[in-house]
């Protein structure tokens, strides 16, 4: 059963592009408060912003070995995905793996796993979100899969979807509507621009949403 | 039942400024070791030291509908406080809410439950302490109460309990025992003063604290 | 049964320097993957990396009367090891028991429970790795032991083994073993600069580890 | 600052009573979803169904003094209510106390932490619900409170105060309020028991409740 | 976006009960090690064994309004499904929703979420499998999918999927997969009664699987 | 560095007997409080009360094979307890395993990690204590070792300690110090039945253990 999938949709460099600076938070609400993984994972310094293609790995609790097949697979641009078949914090990736990914254009990796190497990482500029950090080793005995569907961190991840990952987690967009969810996200950045002046200068959320009737309809007392 | 109290006492400014100036660790040990949330509260960034009257907020999971009502009772120093009726992750408060609070005067957020805009906020310097980081957004369907007696993070809080929060976590003191607090709580920095002096030349804590006849007492044995 | 072990073996400064360098991970990997402490144990802030030999303690739940007795059984360069005798997350250490350990020429602390005085201990330098960062304060009430073999995060560290810590986490190596462990890992840094620059310049691990022909023996395949 | 306050108000018998006949969701329901401790709070053996006076207990971790300074204070259908100072999951109570607390005519315990003895506790009839089991035992060194205000596994807790706690877990009524939530329990069971009827007979919930206008009205859509 | 699918693909009934005959950890071998939902998923009692079509919803935290309309769905044998859109643990089903869900035809309910009325579930004979014991309440305030794609307990489940459950937990297999994970199940029970007997002689597994050989060759030492 | 010992040493059976006969939270007591397992580790059915000589196992995680191994090691009336070398819920152990354990004289398993076939196992009264149930299978790729020194759910344990578990829990004692632990834990049986006639009677704990005067000494007000 263990298969490497050779050929993956991908959103384009533009949409992708778009999506990153959207960020996760906007993302997740354009296409309706949908694709966000557990607050479990974090990432192992802030400040990063990416978005790319997810290459998918599909691994054995403990078990590094495919993520040295993954790499073959990533093109520019991508996103390393892991997720173990059952919980493990082991620390699966670190500075060598990251070094070789980077010299594959891989943008980051995200893991529902641990990682290590956390100060080469952060030096090297390599972004990870991951549930543990853990300088726990890794055997390589057991296949995986590549690019095959996956559930990371409680969603449903198909090769080629595009991850979103910031300081806020990580969320994730089918391939098929990325295109259609970067235009959402980018009306509601328009939108919010607007409504952070009006709130910026006091004007309360309760006139700007013109909350104040359905709050009365539904019985909330001012005493 | 679902009720916004309007009028809250409040503590002074000047006793409020010296609860901050003291911090977390020394304001709990100065009311005998009470009132520290629980330890999953962490701060978004580091480095924020704040005091303030507590805006209560009882919000259903999922839902962050209250928040805009709890920010038209902020006054200029208040700190909003919200706890979910029962446990939730969402991201209830981000960059927009943060604006209109700000805006009011608010200093800060203490939050059982998930925050997101995590860089905007870092940005604002607007303090969050949360129990999670996520982008999950919420909905606005269920109403709930402002400034009514909540339990957070473990801790009872009645609205205008003073708020103290800093990288080591969150403590309340109730509003009539404030300055009492504050009072304990600069004679015990004082005191520590004179100790850290003495302990930084070697003296040991044995020795500074008289323990050894009551160690030896209770049955100690050097080996 | 109290009992406070006055002399423990230590492996050499330069033995400990030498770990100390090579890191957690590396360390770990060196001694076949063992020793790491649980991943719930995270460095209050960035950048550390100390090694030293281990002053034991085991400590009543909320009770840190036994860190005093420790610290007068500290030399230059130790660090001390707490575990309690059940699961606690109190604060049980602060910047004063940090300046009094600091001037017996303690390295840092290590606690499978809570510390507090955050910003204190990271302006002072007093690196610290615990499993929650807490206020709540501890009494003296208990009798514990210091420098008896503990469990500490999982693993067992009897006094005078060498602790490692970094961003990673934390490792113990068994004082006995710290000289050869010292040389593995020194082979397996040098070892691995090779391996950084075939990967940095596009070689896969796949070739460089010729791991091709042992995935297709069991079974990979690829479509 | 510790303290026995040894007067405290309660509900009469006939509320009590028909308080547990009830049950703990029917009555959470009653009062508004309020009230409900924190699910981590498991009955130590299935089928046990009571209501009686809250007898509080602020104790410290891992220290069960307490309970014996309680216990003198329980009168006739009451119920201990231990909440730790910190979180501590250590078994605070056994047969010899709850021998003890039978003697006084004590109904059961609730623990936010740790009971053993669970199979002679069993063979007595004697109720706990708690958030572990775990055969660790306390000590004897610190004091606390009894019959004072408690936040027991997120709940606020006056002395007095009815708890009532089944398979489903627990609940709190306040001592004021308990007459007034009997009747609406009540009335709430009777109103059940014509719904649990008509949906028997393969009516729906979406018939019986009338909701398809409202779900048609949010946009719900049948493909 | 919110939806309910009416028309939905399901194993035949005679494939169905073979699998559940088979439980949940053969059928799990039979496809691979494949289809566990996380271990935090228990039934409410021992001893419960079932298979049905997986009649799925996804559902707003606190709000089990979807359950009513789900209900409606479901056909004699199948078994409702239940994932949070983000993570809750409140009590979303008890004693009213059983009665209707039994006069359906419905076999059982999963859930990643909670449950309450749990002595009554049990007398009725309704199985269900849980994240948690809960009576805190929901509300009926927003709208959810019915038998769309969903991650329950970090599986991805299609309506139509045929769930196993039992004591050891539950899976879920394809729709698709349904009859060839039948076969491969019934040949492992074959081939396991023959293993048990020789086992229960007294033979080796070392033994009976052929295992020294390869024990050896790894490096296996003994001493 | 993977080693099976042959050779361990084991108290006699009259002493085991005992130990088993006096349960975890007596032993505990009576070898000074220390020696508890973690609470995480419960039985998987209730009543069972074991003792019996340590086969320790240390375990990759997700991966079975040494216990094929261990059984070897096995004689009559010892227990098999296994650590994974990283935290794993696997089901490491079903109904095929304990056939062959208990053909060897094996009395029960502790495993710091998951089991399986949890109606069989009840059914031949095989007893587990474990830190989960889960159907998810494992592997046989990677080596362990047999009859090493390991750390189990936080207790150190070396081949040969004395396992007593029941329903409270698991406890360790060392094997040289079984026959003097008995001794204590049988004083303490004949001493607790004295105490539980005079509390039974109604007489407090207050008075049976003269705790007044320590308690007012110490500075408790009764109000």
């Amino acid at each position: 059963m263990p298969v490497v999938v050779q050929n993956i949709p991908r959103a384009t460099p533009e949409v992708i592009a778009g999506l990153a600076e959207a960020g996760v938070a906007t993302v997740h609400e354009a296409q309706g408060r949908r694709g966000c993984l557990a607050a479990s994972m974090r990432p192992i310094y802030s400040g990063a912003r990416i978005a790319g293609s997810a290459v998918t790995i599909s691994a054995a609790p403990g078990d590094n070995w495919m993520l040295h097949v993954a790499i073959e697979q990533v093109q520019e641009g991508d996103i390393l995905v892991l997720a173990p078949t059952s919980p493990c914090d082991n620390g699966y990736f670190g500075d060598l793996l990251a070094t070789s990914a980077m010299a594959r254009g891989c943008k980051g990796l995200i893991i529902d796993a641990g990682c290590r190497d956390i100060r080469d990482l952060t030096e090297m500029g390599f972004p990870v979100w991951s549930r543990a950090i853990s300088a726990q080793g890794t055997v390589k005995e057991t296949l995986g899969s590549v690019n095959v569907p996956i559930v990371c961190a409680g969603q449903a991840i198909e090769a080629g979807d595009v991850i979103v990952a910031d300081d806020d987690g990580v969320c994730v967009v089918r391939c098929a509507e990325a295109e259609e969810v970067l235009a959402a996200a980018r009306a509601r950045t328009a939108n919010e621009e607007m409504k952070r002046k009006r709130l910026a200068s006091g004007e309360l959320g309760l006139d700007l949403y013109d909350m104040r009737p359905r709050l009365a309809e539904k019985g909330l007392k001012y005493v």
